[in-house]
């Protein structure tokens, strides 16, 4: 029997990382899937519908509100929307696919409501200090926008205690390594074996 | 800061493959402390008392018996007593390393009562008659005493849903790995992690 798939959401403040420890989990895992979300802003050259993003239209990405088809969602100051699908997380868990979802703090609570078996891991800086250096680096921001950020990143830190597992990124591969250590322990959780019992117990003698 | 050490409670029906499976991981990994329990048995030659077991009086051990002082402990047929010290166990966690702990259904049980941070690891056969073959093939007992242990593991399975992990015992060196990343994913859980909050917050800008 086919166990089911694990979704695992990896998570935390602006700068803690996500973006690099997902990409290197998917190199390093090409079976585990990412998950694609649907967004009502415009296809750009390059991009492909149903691989980058579902492109839908304000009112279909409305209904599918109104019908509780997201696991969660978010409207950005642009006015477009960005979503998780509920029906593609579905499909792929219960194609035995595990799936990583890397979303911020607000993201990841709304999926907690709707989806508590979901494995969820909050991914720290090793200080405050690295983590404003980060946010500097990246380069993406104004000064200003800077300041808010890691103001923001300092009350976010007390969502720790919502989450399951927490994984200090410091260095990229022991980071990776924690998160794998966490989804096999997970699929070793009595609760997500329910059928090994009477699967050993019919092939007795 | 140091981080607590996990008590890992192995434990599974007879049969199962506790034994050999704590032997290879005690093997692999050195640094994981084993539990040392209390007997009013004699010591044997060749035994030595605090390492085999602290050996103590019937008195003794009855004393401590009322004094709570046990983590579980059982008085089996030859009248003699078994138990995991509470101290003992205490004393090794808070030193930081992790302790071994394998034991039956019944006394894990015990365990789990009164020490519910544990890590608890049911071990299960990959079948019912591979679990009959190795009760026959250990050559310990009696047709009619296998027999027994033999019915009595099937009881034994139900106790699956008072574990929170299970571990198939097919092949020796995936169980070894699977127990590895357990002991790996629970030392990232946010519960266990409840200083490091602060000392990322207090290296702050």
């Amino acid at each position: 029997m086919t166990q089911k798939g694990l979704l695992i959401v990896i998570s935390g403040p602006s700068g803690c990382g996500k973006g690099t420890i997902c990409k290197e989990l998917r190199r390093q895992h090409p079976e585990i899937k990412v998950s694609v979300s649907a967004t009502t802003r415009e296809i750009r050259s390059g991009e492909t519908d149903g691989k980058d993003y579902f492109f839908i239209s304000k009112e279909e990405f409305e209904r599918h509100i109104e019908e509780g088809e997201f696991l969660e969602y978010a409207r950005i100051y642009s006015g477009n929307y960005y979503g998780t699908p509920k029906k593609y997380v579905r499909d792929t868990l219960l194609s035995g696919n595990d799936l990583i979802l890397e979303i911020d703090i607000q993201g990841a609570l709304q999926v907690k409501e709707k989806f508590e078996e979901g494995v969820f891991i909050f991914l720290v800086p090793p200080s405050m200090e690295e983590l404003h250096r980060r946010l500097v680096q990246r380069g993406r921001e104004t000064p200003e926008l800077i300041m808010e950020r890691f103001k923001a990143a300092y009350e976010e830190m007390n969502f720790i205690n919502r989450y399951n597992y927490v994984v200090t990124n410091d260095k990229v591969d022991e980071a990776i390594r924690k998160i794998e250590a966490i989804i096999a322990a997970e699929k070793c959780r009595v609760i997500r074996n329910d059928a090994l019992l009477n699967e050993i117990l019919n092939g007795g003698v």
